[in-house]
């Protein structure tokens, strides 16, 4: 069932984003031992594979819903993302914000078209806020990654990867609200070559590791980590994909991920956003696991304040 | 006979350069209203075009001078390039620094494989001990911009680029010591579809501008400008071809060159350093003299310190 879905998915969705290009660097192979290939999603439109999701689930809409709008509740990427992936279909896109969100966040939203909607900043004011926005607008609500057809779309640059080398034996993903990584984990299942997908995740945000060890989806009391994209958790319908196909979590500290962004930053002279260095992070640190093996890594997102930069 | 010249060295120096892709983007395609091709000599090993000059000038000499190593002065990317270019080819580098050049430079050298030989601040002392080393070790000096074989190598960028899009009307290169302009300038000539080639130089830096209308080398009396590869001076090898073979230089001002390094970091997410955002800021600055047209930019480098940006 999945295996038509996902290709339907991805031909949907193909005029509307990039087959983004993988890059290689021989030093970043010598460093971490294993025969990287990075995913460059920060070369996707609006600078992240949240493009893709947004796209598709909105593409699977009724015609009667498309006339009335999606709504969403993120100050993050998949606010650019369903802002930009709606003007490009011609839908209406209300993205619910806190009043606080920073400036260059709502400019980001309204260059794409997003009509900002905003709220008192917490999260039971930004739900009631959506509900008010469904109730008001006719609009849908469209959940950043617990929602099936954002999941398939996210799969979707695991389809390109393994187009161009299907004979990777793993796949690293960061791990935030878990839509990446379900979908990378449909993708590289149903590919069928035994690839097997690896989740990195900030120490500071382990939500998701402990929910795998537990068996129900944990919460974080804190989030202090700079990879903002990973503060959220799983959901119930990505929870199970995960659950039954990822392989494992691996946990990084900041330092880890701070040194792996400079790396990429130096070495590959490409902007990624600190949520994407964490999966090449969770390479580096376990590396003598993965010596010598094709491994692809999903470089996430490249959007960064370049006032506010951690080195 | 540069045309055969070039082609020879092409094919030289394949095996130790990197075929750097072309980016595009719809973005500063609207910004610029040109079809804009970026060639990422940002992605070139050591992170620059020079690593081209450098590969032939060292292959291009005697078995004996070979074994007797190669001299420079330089503390910029021709230092890397020439010491990453030196232990490919298994030869020895000696870099002649002033003793109080930045630490990373120094250790990007080494980590390349040069040899550093420290030498007072001046330009007289740099060109002495780069004297002493020749007469001591019996190697080769060779210098960043005014050798043919180097201009000959920054040529190569063009030919791949050309193959790539044999119907570009423009390139546009930054115009520092006059190597990377001279080398661009020939191969276009040589391709022989009428492809112009326009110079960016710093206001701060312009010597080359003025060369032109003066018809004699100038120098600059002050370079305070943040393209730090510029501030250098045509020599007597690079500027006869770049008078005979470019269309023109334009000169832009540091918020110019900052803006368009902006621009190509947050739309493009690539790194490049603020010499290689000369080129772009020209274009940029009389854009309306290239409304649609195909338009190649060389993207020099993205060696940059990221620790002191402009930003």
């Amino acid at each position: 069932m999945y295996l038509q879905k996902l290709k339907n998915c991805h031909q949907n969705i193909k005029p509307f984003i990039h087959n983004t290009p993988v890059l290689t660097s021989h030093l970043l192979n010598e460093i971490s031992g294993a025969s990287v290939f990075f995913k460059c999603e920060n070369f996707q439109r609006m600078g992240a594979f949240k493009m893709r999701g947004a796209t598709n689930a909105i593409l699977n809409l009724s015609e009667t819903q498309k006339s009335r709008g999606v709504v969403t509740h993120s100050s993050g990427n998949f606010a650019q993302a369903l802002s930009l992936a709606a003007r490009s279909l011609g839908v209406k896109a209300y993205i619910v914000m806190p009043s606080g969100a920073p400036k260059v966040k709502k400019e980001a939203v309204k260059e794409y078209g997003g009509i900002i909607i905003e709220c008192p900043p917490t999260l039971e004011d930004r739900e009631k806020t959506a509900m008010q926005v469904q109730q008001e607008k006719g609009a849908t609500f469209l959940h950043p990654s617990d929602n099936l057809d954002v999941i398939l779309g996210q799969g979707t640059a695991t389809i390109e990867l393994l187009e161009d080398h299907p004979d990777l034996e793993y796949i690293f993903t960061p791990v935030g609200g878990g839509g990446l990584i379900a979908g990378t984990a449909l993708a590289a299942n149903l590919h069928g070559n035994n690839c097997k997908v690896i989740g990195g995740e900030p120490l500071a945000a382990d939500d998701a590791y402990r929910s795998l060890l537990s068996g129900k989806i944990e919460t974080n009391k804190t989030t202090q980590t700079i990879a903002d994209g990973l503060k959220t958790q799983l959901g119930d319908i990505n929870f199970p994909i995960i659950q039954k196909y990822i392989t494992k979590i691996i946990r990084v500290e900041e330092q880890d991920i701070i040194a792996a962004m400079r790396l990429i930053w130096e070495r590959m002279k490409i902007i990624i956003e600190p949520s994407s260095a964490v999966a090449f992070a969770a390479l580096l640190k376990e590396k003598e696991l993965f010596k010598g093996k094709k491994t692809g890594i999903i470089l996430s997102g490249g959007n960064v304040d370049l006032k506010n930069l951690p080195f």
